[in-house]
């Protein structure tokens, strides 16, 4: 291998190694934000839900960067495996651009929920939120170091968020039957709620990537889904 | 350019065009789940229902399909324009997926409505989805044509679709806070109305790659948007 071929090969890894790290930063940025959002939700404070919305658009921007990167990558003429990881990189960023989305209309909404009466419920909107940032910085890490059993373990865990979730759509419509003034409210809680039980499923589609990155093709373990919200009645 | 050369350049573009009509029939098959969604909500049948959610696993295959065919022609080393179309490709039958989603979730919430007693606002939603039916034909006829004037005017169309959508939202809480045995099925409905703005989003990101495809990364022209739902209170 002569010095210039090697270093070629080295700077193209380099790349690679770079557009992953926007990955991650990326990443955390959007978990950070649906900490922040969970937070202003729970202290009611229009400000902070605020600086929420407008941080969105730093992960957009981020999302465009590594659009751009990959594109840069592919015109380089990637070998296979790098194909995958530059393919995997182009979806897991438009789940994390997701998931900051989510964030964002979680804060939006809590604006509403702040000119009417507090509702005790919107604390088991807390715990479900907080279960779904642990997710999305457990598939990060996943995603980081390569590791398919944790990949599998997040992705086995989105059973939890849904059957907590379909818990608290229960409750929130139990809530509206009882009292008519508590609807707006509630029918807002729902889609944070919502909003919170699909960035759930975005962890899960990032967890499929990263095994995605190590085994290929290889077929996935057959996974529970519990989300039975759909078709639940109270 | 010799006889081998141009054998070359024509199965490449062969492949182009028959990605694209991957697109196309992919994205023609959303609509028309939606369209069959609408009417199973319609008539109340749960037999359809289950038709329509096990048909999105066929719109499910063929984004696989989309997906390997772009590993395929990336491989083949594309030039710069056909990355664009090659990418634009992937983020397109993503945006049909979520389509096909969304659809068979509408299918999947009839089942529940069918077990209560018929409301009038399963009307309203009969609208909003229909005019989510033309923007998603549309928007696939503008991409096939590469016409981005219509992309652009299905873009403009979705503020429409969102005040029509803001609207529905609004009348749904009223109703519920006036009959509470109503709260369980308008629920719903809500959930499938917030479906058919999502559909309508993911009609305008069509439009967006297809833009994107005609004109490259110059800039969009400002659009409105108009749905107030995530800030509405009744």
């Amino acid at each position: 291998m002569n010095e210039q071929y090697n270093h070629i090969v080295k700077s193209l890894d380099d790349e690679q190694r770079a557009l992953q790290g926007e990955l991650i930063r990326m990443g955390l940025m959007a978990a950070a934000q649906l900490e922040a959002a969970l937070d202003v939700v729970e202290r009611r404070d229009d400000g902070a839900a605020e600086r929420v919305i407008a941080n969105d658009e730093a992960i957009d921007t981020l999302e465009q960067q590594v659009n751009h990167d990959v594109i840069r990558l592919i015109q380089r003429g990637p070998l296979a495996t790098d194909l995958r990881l530059i393919l995997a990189a182009l979806r897991v960023a438009s789940d994390i651009e997701r998931i900051g989305d989510y964030a964002a209309n979680i804060a939006k909404r809590s604006l509403v929920l702040n000119q009417l009466p507090p509702l005790p419920l919107t604390r088991g909107l807390g715990t479900l939120g907080r279960m779904a940032v642990q997710q999305v910085r457990d598939v990060l890490e996943a995603y980081r170091e390569r590791d398919g059993e944790a990949a599998l373990r997040v992705r086995a865990r989105d059973a939890e968020l849904d059957t907590l979730y379909t818990g608290l759509f229960r409750e929130l419509l139990t809530y509206m039957m009882e009292d008519a003034r508590a609807i707006t409210a509630c029918t807002h809680l729902l889609f944070m709620a919502k909003n919170i039980e699909r960035i759930g499923d975005h962890a899960t589609n990032i967890a499929e990537n990263a095994w995605f990155l190590i085994h290929g093709e290889e077929l996935l373990p057959q996974r529970d889904k519990r989300d039975d919200s759909n078709t639940t009645a109270v």
